[in-house]
């Protein structure tokens, strides 16, 4: 009887997973052994199926976006396969958005945990009926992976939400000082529910050239990368400032990178200026610890502390948006961390890897009234349960560490490559994993990148021509190997 | 040992849910007789374990709006428990967010079934990589409980995503009509990362007083109903109009109350012309069918008509804001749907009880281009899998029909209520158990609603001074009766 097939499935699936997870320590990475041990291509991609699908979608919605439909199924760790039974390794993850890949024992665990049932069955409104179990579990889960010197977490339901919810608290911190921390006046209460000031006040956020902060109205204003996600929008007049671009190698060009970097700071002052003049004070900075959508472009920690100097001098908020950065991809837990700041930033938002959207914040960023950072769910609690195994495989099996190590194989294979294809690769670069490498055009990259397919490597862009590497955290040297050999081979046709 | 108990509890909980889904066509409403047949307080709401819990979430984040923990494992059908043991009749039901109460057998059982868990495990970039599933679940659960004429979906994750990227879908549609067509200029392109114009054109979109959209930048640039949600936030000036405040009861003020909704109309048409001379023009207009956290204010079908009228006549776009009034609430399975629209809105957005965000949308307000509305998740295949389970039970057990008859009870109910205490109650409204009553003061329906917890109803407010009913939608005459005894026992006291 078919219900008594899937009990069994199901028994035997929570057997193995209970097997996994006690009997071997690092059942997680003993896990990842069991993937492919490399790439299978039987069709195209997207293949005869992908494309029927595809064709499907298409009667419901926009499909300008879909590369292929995947078998999610049977992916594993590392290996993504499509419905056309092609096996790839991944190194973009679902947008950088997969933490230990494609159903890890952890995660299967934890949605077959009986005592998890009922918080994937019953979303409440966390924020005025949280449950029981909410206090622990934030304390277990997201507090113990604080950034530095931050105690205060606001869960949200994902990356956009989280910077628009960052962004509030900075305003009303920043008219909470003005007001002196005075309740608000009857004319600021009413003034507000018309969008007038001076309830709705005309502050403005600092961002930067090639940003990316996501795609509502107020994330979307510190958005600058791409004229796909802004055209039509209308947009509050913020400014922004030149991200640094810096020369490659850095160690080269040591001088000249420090002075472009001192002179953006200079820029960042003037144009704080020059909008407090205008009548549009700049409340905060938004910045990403490295600008990913953008291009991967680095910055160093002197850069990101001279932000920190500049908004702690002038009360300013400075929100450090780790959606993409977060969650050990970089080698520790928070990109920021790497900069060693001599005061934290005052919000850090987080998503993707961290499977539930947010944000931290300091002491001070905290909302004195309640129902000032709200919505109906704020987050959900069956994304912390996952979020749960997510933390625990990381601290019981030093996944920091193991990216430390998988990261520097990357990095230093892609600097052999870019030795071996000088005209074609330039400024390979890299935190741990989250690496990239340039091409000499846009045309290269895109072809690179639909060879390396066919090869059974699936990997994402960034920027105007670079390739961007965001593998889950299990990746190993292993894996890199069955990369850059394909690599290798693909560009070597390119030279031919 | 554990986890052999948890692997029988699990057990027992399957082969419990197969047996109810299975074995009794009305197996939904049966197990909702498995509730507890009246509430039961045992100690003051927040009680003492509450109160430890708030204490402990204070070290992490604002509290101002935790109302009391709970506990949601021992919580069923319409009676949620809290964790001091207190039983109450849920009317509020996670802010208007539970279609079917808590532990639903037809949930537990979605999230129990193996061909389900790679759904919860592996949450994919939806927009780029959706799973081989994702169309049939998207036809078989979005697509067929579709507004009438509508048969383009987009899935978000959240209420105010979802107003966020149909405010998108408007402006999209509005900027490529004027270009006629044609593929955006180069200036176009440029322009918009700096946001400015051309490319982010100054358009504005009309709201409503009372309104309530969300709370990020766009959506709550459309809000206009509490401070507490607005407050330090900048703004951008769009305009937003009076909704009638209709005379009750209706019937007595037929003529009045059209003279009302058409004034509002005039002044609608006034505001769009307003704003257009002043280079701001008006893209589209926002509603909610009912305005509900601004108050329960309903207007009639030929007012949804008249801006149907003027926003056709004028190519705008027309959104109606279904977050909270979708889902079979109101006797329907879409509040607007009610109005018997000449032609239906261009835009539905849902959320909530939907379990996912999203929009619905007319072919024409689809982009051209891919990328245009996405983020990284677009909503959690794994929400749609939990819906799919609710509009099952929804079409199996008729449960809009049962919503019709309980609210009509409700209602009648209210109606009684109010012509035993006229000093206290007015306006007693509803569709299906989207219901309603005033108050003569805040104070009073606040002390009320204190006094109906304290009996073990949980009841939610609206507006000034207004009571609102958001029940499951296995909501129940017998329910009503459990109420409506302790409300009449509520309002004698203050009569004395």
């Amino acid at each position: 009887m078919l219900v008594t097939r899937r009990l069994n499935l199901l028994l035997r699936t929570i057997e193995k997973t209970h097997n996994d997870s006690t009997g071997d320590k690092h059942a997680s990475l003993s896990i990842a052994v069991s993937e492919p041990s490399e790439p299978k291509v039987v069709t195209d991609i997207p293949g005869p199926k992908s494309k029927q699908l595809i064709q499907e979608l298409d009667q419901i919605q926009n499909v300008g976006a879909v590369h292929f439909f995947c078998d999610y199924d049977n992916s594993h760790g590392n290996y993504l396969t499509d419905v056309d039974g092609n096996v790839m390794l991944d190194l973009y993850t679902q947008i950088s958005s997969l933490p230990l890949g494609y159903n890890h024992p952890a995660l299967i665990n934890a949605v077959s945990k009986p005592e998890n049932l009922s918080t994937f069955v019953n979303r409440p409104a966390l924020g005025v009926y949280p449950p029981a179990d909410w206090v622990s579990r934030l304390q277990n889960v997201l507090v113990s992976v604080s950034p530095p010197g931050m105690t205060q977490v606001q869960t949200m339901a994902c990356g956009a939400c989280s910077v628009e919810h960052g962004l509030k608290a900075i305003f009303i911190k920043y008219m909470s000082d003005k007001r002196g921390g005075k309740a608000p006046s009857k004319e600021d209460m009413e003034s507000c529910i018309a969008n007038e000031a001076p309830g709705s006040p005309p502050l403005t956020i600092l961002s930067f050239s090639n940003s990316f902060h996501g795609r509502t109205m107020g994330a979307l204003a510190c958005t600058h990368s791409k004229w796909l996600h802004k055209l039509d929008f209308p947009m509050p007049a913020w400014p922004h400032v030149r991200f640094p671009d810096l020369k490659y190698p850095l160690e080269e060009f040591v001088e000249e990178n420090r002075a472009e970097e001192n002179k953006i700071l200079e820029e960042v002052e003037d144009k704080i200026e020059e909008y407090n003049k205008k009548g549009l004070p700049v409340a905060g900075v938004i910045v990403e610890p490295v600008q990913c959508e953008g291009g991967d472009n680095f910055a160093s920690a002197d850069f990101f502390q001279g932000l920190r100097d500049i908004t702690s001098k002038r009360g300013l908020g400075y929100l450090m948006d780790e959606v993409q950065t977060g969650c050990g991809v970089t080698g520790k837990f928070w990109a920021h961390e790497h900069f060693n700041l001599t005061d934290t930033p005052d919000i850090v938002t987080f998503s993707k890897k961290m499977l539930t959207g947010g944000f931290y914040n300091k002491s001070s960023f905290r909302p004195k009234e309640g129902y000032r950072i709200l919505n109906t769910w704020v987050g959900d609690p069956s994304k912390i349960a996952l979020l749960g195994e997510v933390v625990n495989v990381i601290k019981e099996d030093n996944i920091l560490d193991e990216v430390k190590v998988t990261g520097d194989y990357l990095l230093s294979g892609l600097k052999q490559m870019q030795v071996k294809y000088p005209g074609m690769l330039s400024k390979s670069r890299g935190l741990g994993t989250l690496s990239a490498v340039d091409f000499n055009t846009a045309a290269t990259r895109d072809k690179v990148m639909a060879n390396l397919r066919k090869k059974g490597v699936h990997t994402g862009s960034c920027g105007e021509k670079t390739l961007r590497f965001r593998p889950t955290l299990l990746f190993q040297n292993k894996h890199v190997d069955v990369f850059m050999e394909r690599f290798d081979d693909v560009l070597s046709q390119f030279e031919k």
